[in-house]
């Protein structure tokens, strides 16, 4: 949340007021292709996704973007990389929160488009 | 919602199973810059909205970004422009259900980040 109200977006829902800080450089990485898809596929069931799990859950993907993407989240905090035997991936607890908002989304265009 | 799940990219939740057509347009556009501000904004306290009240609401936009991602909205029948003085702005239908998932994404990154 931004401090200073005049430098931030104010959104006014039923509930709540929100208050975004909209130069910060998450929303250019959320806003990226496929980054909220990843986001989605990472989480399900709760286990660990190795690349191929991940890469093969979203339809048209590209693995080389897949791979910059996952090395974006990873260096933002959302997820983290797991490397044992084989390298998977998992999100951190902030990654959990976002998350829950990212289906909240997802699902609300897959209601009306 | 994608009707080949082959095609679909899966997302399971505790309550719910999103089945999201990766291929749709309408992620380009939530994924551009001010895209999800635009949304949020229009739809403070259910009034229209000319577009200085939109663009002075979102610091640090820029009045070309703007101007387009509101053309780009409009094509898409997300956001409605009406013109009878002056031109002014609001949701169509399809936007405000859109805005209530948008609403939600971003209360999870204001209280994560």
């Amino acid at each position: 949340m931004k401090n200073s109200r005049a430098e931030a977006c104010m959104i006014y829902d039923n509930e709540k007021t929100i208050c975004i800080d909209t130069s910060l450089p998450v929303f250019d990485l959320l806003g990226k292709r496929y980054t909220l898809f990843i986001l989605g596929v990472i989480g399900n069931n709760n286990t660990r996704k190795n690349f191929n799990d991940i890469y093969n859950s979203i339809p048209g993907s590209n693995r080389t973007i897949i791979a910059r993407r996952l090395k974006e989240l990873t260096d933002a905090g959302i997820v983290k990389r797991c490397r044992k035997e084989v390298v998977t991936y998992e999100l951190t607890e902030k990654g959990q929160d976002i998350r829950k908002g990212v289906i909240c989304f997802l699902d609300s265009i897959d209601r009306t488009m």
